[in-house]
């Protein structure tokens, strides 16, 4: 089988490090393209030494971004950009015929008075959006498969998305007062110079920030009406932790007949282990946990595995879920492969460990 | 002014070692006595290397515990031993008219089926609960004045009902569907010697323990149930992360009588404002964060200091509060220094910054 | 081409983890029997949960050790046992023709009498020791393909043999007066719960330790004085340091005929660059900095790779040589799985990413 | 007593907050003047949050430095100015009569061209260079009395020259050869947002740097030199390792006159002790370790306290001393004020905890 030419545009930051390093190892890809304004002209072992030993790393020079160029050398393109940047690669790239996954925000809201809402600048291409594929393969694998421009979800939302819409979905938990607190590794802040993500800064150092607004709820809010088929709007918190990758998010959400009973609690109970095990039984990249374990983010950092537990709290009614991930694998560039395979047939865990 | 004299009893542990850090350093307190069976013959000095350049480390010497030694030596007792071994040193020191302040759960409870319910055994002295004052001074300063047995409250008791207690006794939130998470530095699971606490399984780990049902939250709903006037249960996550100290709680909970208009914003936004003023405005280890900073565990490690921060989240209508403190300080063992200085007439912040 | 089967005896250590990470992986290996005392009768997916997405890890279970089972089961089998214990398995190993890997010091050392100085008790199989071959591959490519016991060195070793042996073997430095300083990260430890490697007392702290006779010195010195046709006393001081994996090693030694002059500098700068291209140049797994970079143990971390780095000072005249690795790959799993490779005739880098 | 009035110019880093929480605390101080170009018009406590439970801090706002100002309003000024700036306030202030305590390296070196090969630029105030004494109180205690203008050591320096010095005024070891290691935590990088100190860069990672020619150098060598009587040069490599605060210092050196025998080892090892005893046995703030404990960063961070211990080798005979220090405090802040202390004529532990 011939290879897919694969091209990946502003591969600086963490999450364009990890997806070159899945692409370099990808056995169905061909990494032909990488840019980067600040690294053009340096190879990809002089940019990231770790890659050395990989003698295409060597040989791969960043360029200057040029979508003809793009176009021309690559059937998938990865943008790994800023929001508001992404849709002006994204418009000539999709013109071409190619396809484009995109890792930011800009394309991942049906609705641009959202973007506008929560992004503060109007949207660069609203017109493309009636295209864009949500790329949380999990949920929407078919559109993935037939998309040409895929909006690979960030990882707050991932994280939140995978417990939550089965049970929304399975009418299993009141869509409203759902409370969200998140734990993230200081990579999900970018490779950003600023002072408050300096080692000092951070090592030793719990806080809590975005609150009460963080941009992601716009496309974890949409997601989540979609499943729960109204508005839902939940309480979230995000938290910088001393880890360098990995999220942990912790849900709390009421059951929606609540347990009543001894009888209640056992029913509930099955009917949760029979929605996950109907949703997630045969994923490869979801973990459902027994009810003796519970996720840790240091078993899957380096993986594109997300792992889910959960409790019912028989003292409040309540639920507790609990997901762990690789912000920035499953919940960034393992997941834009995870897509890519899809769209390019290729078997979904291929180059993904 | 004359120095009191006090002792530790089981100073081998975190909480421990910074008892003794403060009352090596206190003004007003002469330390004559430190027992631990496992370092019995040793200096201070010996045992924690780091107190090893102040004189007296180097000639205090840990001995076997000795009830009777101890009441001839020191008026003020501190305990930091396990639950359940507390309550033995208690009732003879308080029979030979000593003061004692307690660092375990054993007397923080007022019901010892509670007690039973969550530490798993009958309580050992339920006759001295009723003399017992539950030792946070922000909330019974008066009655700890008073006391011969102060029961010092845990770090995640103090991290959760500094903020909330306030709030619950104006009547500003509702007492139900309250929910908490708390993130904790590794100190806080003592100095134990086991894997799930080494270094190469903590560092780079983030994950949620205990859940359901933490016993913390025994005496956390027994304090907010006082002051809220009626039963109230919290649904509780407590989580490891790699911090060697600092609790970090982020609360969720409803103001009670919604947010509404924004008049009503304006007005709840005033309401919650005052309420921690008149609560905390003189306190001199509460800081009540501007809404422009939120709590950070580092600005508060090494000190006596709780830090709270909150915002009003108009559009989900929740009151979000968030605490940090230093798990061995406010939360364990400065706590019960500023108890101590309660209880002996000192200026409540001798000896602790 | 048939894959070969293979076994690890004491798999629930660091390295033992590792080891089965990358025998799972392996495209040439099938791993047919994983052994554990403490595991026996779980998965390995439940030991270590984070294989646990990949099928094998569900399926494979740990037993007990069994030399027979084991014989009959795989052709190759890894030793992953504390010094001592190794033995007793490869001797009847060995008599039933298999490849036995060995990742302890059981056979490392060529004189049992230095075994019984370094190592505390005889040592158990003296007769095996002819056999042995060291497993550096760089070092002793030809001997491991036709080796049956094959002795991986350690951490600390390999990141000192690395960038000496060529050095000493070229005679570009003296061999007497060496110096050298190690960092290692706590994994190398062990997963031992022991109260000086848990997170509180390694987060924050720096220390060295076994100073001044550390055990692997005896199999460092073997294999310098090998090299130089001398023998060599090295000064070696290894430090604990608060990161997970990783070695960083820092040699200073003495060129032989000193700098000199402007124009010896320029010769021993030129001799050094071709004495380490001609012995690395094509190898895989070592990788020769240029002059304006230094070793990194995050950029080998989780790869088979060893960087080395070097700058000749004229202001002292001494050669500092510096080296990363990650203890548990290159310095202990990765290059046992290397030499299994050269062993069973498979391309070197198979499955070492 | 009075207070002595104190100010400090460029109190906006590490070393400058660790030095205002010192002054601040101090019972002999009164801080009367923060400058700070950044952080202009706004309070202590606003820019270290830290601090905020102190009225003081609430109450005291950074200004622009003014030297007319400071000189009218403190007796004591200390510099926290990057090198080649201090010297422009150091000049007025003394003119005005002033004591200057300077934490830059603009007083270090006594000849004005050692300073221009290590700093590149001519000396700013060649003149002072005469009145400057070199503030370690060790080593230098009754001219620092005396002095109006004390240059403050580094951090790498105050680590080497207090285990170093003794050894070579008494003689006792080759003063050539000396083979020096230092890790350093990150906070030694100061406050700067640069992407090498980013927590993700950090974490995880081991690095030496400044190799061959560390600017620290050249006061290391300085003081060295009059200590052996002398030209010493040392082999100096320092690292990063991922710790807030701290500095360990591994030290080599040859015994000058050998081991020799069992005899030889005797007499030698009790010179050392007597040596050792004779310089720091009443020093509050140096702790020589028996011959059980080696030197821990996390046994002095937080206190002005240097611990060292040694060994000698008998396999090569070889001296290893190992220094640990807190690199904000005995490296930097704590070790000015202990000169302050002695040039105010206050007991020199004052306000040192």
């Amino acid at each position: 089988m011939n290879k897919v030419r694969v091209a990946i545009v502003g591969a600086s930051g963490y999450s364009g490090e990890e997806l070159v390093r899945l692409l370099l190892d990808h056995p169905q890809a061909d990494l032909t393209t990488v840019t980067s304004r600040q690294y053009a002209g340096r190879t990809v072992a002089q940019v990231f030494p770790r890659f050395a030993h990989r003698p295409r790393a060597r040989a791969l020079v960043f360029r200057e971004p040029d979508v003809a160029q793009m176009a021309a050398e690559a059937e998938v393109i990865f943008l790994a950009l800023p929001h508001g940047v992404a849709a002006e690669f994204a418009r000539p790239l999709l013109a071409a015929n190619r396809v484009v996954i995109d890792l930011s925000a800009d394309f991942r809201l049906r609705d641009p008075a959202v973007y506008e809402e929560f992004y503060g600048h109007t949207h660069p291409a609203p017109e493309l959006l009636g295209q864009a594929v949500y790329g949380l393969p999990e949920l929407h694998r078919e559109a993935i498969r037939r998309a040409r421009l895929i909006a690979s979800p960030g990882c707050y939302p991932t994280s939140i998305l995978l417990p939550l819409v089965p049970l929304l979905r399975a009418g299993l938990i009141e869509p409203d007062g759902i409370v969200v607190n998140s734990l993230s590794g200081v990579s999900g802040a970018g490779r950003k110079a600023e002072s408050e993500y300096l080692f000092c800064e951070c090592a030793e150092s719990l806080r809590a920030y975005g609150v009460p607004k963080h941009r992601h709820l716009s496309e974890i809010e949409q997601e989540l009406s979609l499943a729960a088929g109204q508005r839902v709007r939940i309480q979230f918190t995000p938290h910088l932790v001393p880890v360098r990758r990995g999220i942990l998010t912790t849900i709390v959400a009421r059951p929606r007949n609540g347990l009543g009973t001894a009888a209640g609690l056992f029913v509930l109970t099955g009917r949760i282990q029979q929605c996950y095990q109907a949703w997630y039984g045969s994923e490869p990249f979801v973990r459902v946990l027994d009810d003796k374990t519970l996720p840790d983010t240091k078993n899957v950092v380096g993986t594109n595995v997300c792992e889910i537990g959960w409790r019912l709290d028989t003292r409040t009614g309540h639920l507790v879920v609990i997901s762990a991930e690789d912000n920035l694998l499953k919940g960034a560039s393992g997941q834009a492969v995870q897509s890519m395979n899809l769209v390019c047939g290729f078997p979904e865990t291929t180059g993904l460990g």
